[in-house]
């Protein structure tokens, strides 16, 4: 199995090194991650201007790949054939905070995966939920399960379409309850307006505010990191509303 | 009624004219949008650096605000205080390409009327769909029938939690052969990689390739648009892929 690697931290960020290492030993890695931070940047195709691949290693010395693009243009530019080897398997990750909720459709590190399933390739999306109090971030139990999940989604094959969004609980591994199949929750973002005054005093605008918190219910991918356990959220690309549809039709379209 | 006019071409764009001047009829105006173009590039808050908010100014006159943020963080940054008045609507386009099938995921246009429902604001995105060969742009149509669309809206009041990702055709007016209410088609890239070598010699790489084309399905997005229909498609943030739960849950997660 060929797995690519990326994550939306940058190339050299901690959590890719824990992937990248816990996935060398269920297959062959490669390594092609954006060469700075895409935090929150979304599901982006930079088509107006091109790219750049160069050459980067990572902290214990393996080669790896690093491109002046987005997380989901990494992906697109090594399916489209920057990596001449066939890839089996698109992981991102680890992120260093948890993608929950609507988190899913601003984070490269899902957006990632979600390219990867656009091209026809399976893709997973791992991050560790630390939250503020939650103490140091350890990327290690997080890894040893994204290579349980990426070993299982190998043998059991993912549903066409369905990409993995995967989160861990930052907590000790013997802590951590189990696995949780589950559906996306919701994130209550809590950001706030920061209006400041430049040295020339003119005005420019923070998005700041507090961490976001989430509504706790069972089945949800916050509810189970809540209740200490991992948890697997299968996405689709299908955004629609069908429940809405009827109401729409009602409309006055005269 | 309070509308908020944004898009991802930036502020200057036509298409965006074209929108403020008919949602004007309907309501008061805020014109605050991206002082340069933002095409898929997703859905983004920006985090990691401040933004700025200036004094702009559309081809006809009207006071408009230019920001060097995201269409979505344009959105945010407007819920959030940077426009005092209340906002009831925020509607974002007029995009020069349909936004159709998995596009809803890259697409600015579509992406800040997200952002207005996770603020908790109702938000429609307009796309013309014109189609290499199509002949001239025409806003005319579109935006009349982002009026209509609109002031529906506010008169039945969207789901909570949809946005409307409305798509029209670049056909005469009289050609339209109505509203049809849709779900989010397939819609087939034909990306390539465009790789090429810079004047010392060092590659670089173009996402390249042939202008999408879709599964031509009745009932879609993209089946409504082939056949002469204005689509009308509510989408919804939750992307759970409800059928792989059950598969997923038969996994060993032993």
């Amino acid at each position: 199995m060929h797995i690519l690697v990326t994550n939306d931290d940058g190339v050299l960020a901690p959590g890719l090194l824990a992937l990248a290492q816990e996935m060398r030993k269920i297959g062959e890695v490669t390594v092609l991650a954006p060469d700075r931070n895409w935090s929150a940047s979304g599901h982006v195709k930079t088509m107006e201007r091109p790219m750049r691949v160069k050459d980067a290693k990572l902290a214990d010395g393996t080669p790896a790949l690093a491109c002046d693009g987005a997380p989901s243009d990494c992906v697109a530019l090594a399916l489209l054939g920057v990596i001449s080897q066939k890839i089996d398997l698109v992981v991102s990750g680890i992120n260093p905070n948890a993608n929950v909720g609507h988190d899913v459709t601003y984070s490269g590190t899902v957006t990632a995966a979600m390219e990867a399933v656009i091209n026809g390739v399976p893709g997973i999306a791992f991050s560790l939920d630390s939250r503020p109090g939650h103490g140091e971030l350890d990327y290690g139990p997080a890894a040893r399960m994204a290579s349980k999940v990426a070993a299982q989604a190998s043998i059991q094959g993912i549903p066409a379409g369905v990409l993995l969004n995967v989160n861990i609980p930052n907590i000790p591994e013997a802590e951590i309850k189990g696995i949780l199949v589950t559906r996306q929750g919701l994130r209550v973002y809590r950001d706030a307006l920061d209006a400041r005054k430049d040295p020339r005093g003119h005005p420019y605008y923070w998005i700041g505010g507090e961490f976001p918190s989430g509504v706790d219910e069972a089945g949800t991918d916050f509810g189970a990191l809540n209740s200490g356990h991992v948890s697997i959220t299968p996405l689709q690309l299908d955004l629609t509303a069908l429940s809405a549809m009827e109401t729409l039709q009602k409309w006055n379209w005269e």
